[in-house]
């Protein structure tokens, strides 16, 4: 059994992996930032390019992804007021981390229905 | 915004990353498949070294982990009947996903807190 000591140590390097799970995890939040890195910028094209994705679910994932500094969102001055999404620099950094869930998942179906 | 096309080859390419947040998300199965790399065999000494773990969900998740591969479940004669659980040489291939996800969620505590 773990003894505490190394259990606590344990929990807490669980945390940065927990975080970065809560940040690319969930049904929608990589699809949003593709549909984003792909180009889409406007809420309704973010929408559209998704099927089923509901404009609550949307509106909130916006936000979270906002507060996580991997999108930027631009008010644009004008009739009628545009909203402009775009994927920052440091947003580029999760492509490896998807790159490698991506490679695991491959391999991983072919493993399961060998 | 993507075209059909693109858009159905992009979903197709996302159903390995879902694969793998299945396999790895979740509030409990990294914490168990470590649990088990840290040597823990039986159930109760599992259950024991995860706060807040339910009898009822690990033992789902070890079915699950089971069908994943993941881990062996081995049920040794004697009296009583004890069961084992080990990990698989195949479960290690996740320790490089694990550390992608560790890596990054490490950078971003400091990228959001900074």
């Amino acid at each position: 059994m773990m003894k505490k000591k190394e259990h606590k140590e344990c929990m807490s390097a669980l945390l940065p992996i927990r975080d970065t799970l809560d940040v690319i995890g969930g049904k929608w939040k990589i699809l949003i930032l593709i549909s984003i890195w792909e180009g889409n910028k406007h809420f309704r094209e973010i929408e559209r390019s998704i099927p089923k994705l509901s404009t609550k679910v949307l509106s909130k994932e916006l936000k979270d992804m906002e507060e996580n500094k991997l999108i930027t969102r631009t008010v644009l001055n004008g009739f009628p007021v545009r909203t402009e999404y775009a994927p920052t620099e440091y947003s580029k950094t999760l492509k490896k981390v998807i790159l490698e869930l991506y490679n695991w998942g491959v391999n991983h179906r072919k493993k399961i229905f060998a």
